[in-house]
């Protein structure tokens, strides 16, 4: 929600400045913050075909380069809200720091993530084109950063703004019987694998069930994620603060 | 002279431009591009100290954040002016990266800029605010930067681009009669630091010499180092083509 969708490189200025807000006001220690494409990357990382690899092809050479590019532009929007209500938040370009290998996160070097949490700073991170030991180029996604990161660094938890209130039963937005899913353990994820499998592969969750998966190896080591409406005022506030909240909560086990 | 050094946080649209492409008509294999900060890192980095370290207090730590943010922004332009002209420029954010010791790198994780320069893209970096392991922050100049990254990927040539015509026997903003080096070899640097000594360790070359004896470590390699005019139209184009150019060119011997 940190851009309109619909419209390329076109930023929603109030719900970034909303978001930077809730989270000054949450005044949280040890945070990092990721966000996504949205209108930014995703038209160019998809016209260019970034995700695919390097096809030896200097017009997709540049494409890397304009795609990486628009979201420095995203991040930096985010980032200037983010300094506007004194968070000392600081860019991490993920491409400058990270290379994965055939997709997946393989260098990571951390280090200025770790210095910039010990003395309190705000690392702002992002899902970005990125260069691959295996495709010569790649795109890494703002979720599975999100997860890497939250092992890393041990995180309590993971929370993870959507614009829908959580997991469902259904797609929320074309099954007005679709029933949100408050709570569930890993196990219980795996059961609705099953019933996708069964449906065909497909996503009967709207695509919510997609992004959870990749959360899977950050909750197996005990941190627990939480999917909330962050297009609700008020919610991410909440969700920082540990106050009561409507979303889906996924843990190892029940405790 | 990509800044107006006078007006805090004021490009020069016309040189950044103007040096991008000369950068394109040039045409070569194998460019890291670097700039410094003019008027956008500097006035921050000094009214925030950054330089002398982390002070525990907030609004210092605030202060880091902008000055990271002013770099971002100013190399958001010069990149931008890079792609215009069909340059498959990377922005690589020296923090996301490196972390200095005592305002030396120490941490620097250069896997994305080899990549970069494997698949001819061209890695654009910048001096910056940076995380430090005993100062807790600090910056990390432009020059220190360009000279660890010409020792790392074993550089033919370090192009430095200045405001004078390159190295002079006195400073010729303010002495007519000074003179031109056309050439030098680390010795006759030495003897000219002895100079510089003897005059109570004011820099007779009007800040120059400062500048070039942070190069040394890659002279030392046998990497050479030129400096030029860059105000100067056409200069950074000849430098880049290794076409005859007024300058200094700057050698571990003569051979």
């Amino acid at each position: 929600m940190i851009t309109h969708k619909q419209k390329p490189f076109t930023a929603n200025s109030g719900s970034i400045r909303r978001l930077a807000r809730e989270i000054a006001e949450a005044n949280v220690k040890h945070l990092i913050l990721i966000h996504g494409g949205g209108s930014f990357g995703h038209p160019l990382a998809k016209q260019y075909a970034i995700k695919k690899g390097y096809k030896k092809d200097s017009q997709q050479a540049l494409g890397f380069s304009k795609t990486h590019q628009a979201m420095v532009t995203l991040n930096k929007l985010v980032v200037d809200a983010l300094i506007h209500y004194d968070i000392a938040a600081v860019a991490i370009s993920p491409s400058s720091c990270i290379v994965t290998k055939s997709g997946r996160i393989d260098v990571f070097e951390s280090e200025p993530i770790e210095r910039l949490l010990q003395i309190g700073l705000v690392p702002v991170l992002y899902g970005d084109a990125i260069l691959d030991l295996d495709l010569g180029f790649t795109v890494l996604s703002g979720d599975q950063l999100a997860v890497s990161l939250a092992i890393r660094f041990y995180a309590e938890r993971l929370i993870m703004g959507v614009d829908v209130d959580g997991l469902y039963t259904a797609d929320p937005k074309s099954n007005s019987s679709a029933k949100l899913i408050a709570s569930c353990t890993l196990r219980e994820l795996k059961n609705i694998q099953q019933q996708i499998e069964e449906a065909k592969s497909i996503d009967v969750t709207g695509g919510m069930f997609g992004k959870i998966r990749e959360l899977a190896p950050a909750i197996e080591k005990g941190i627990i994620a939480l999917i909330i409406n962050a297009a609700e005022p008020k919610n991410v506030y909440k969700a920082l603060r540990n106050d009561r909240i409507v979303g889906t909560f996924i843990m190892k086990e029940r405790s």
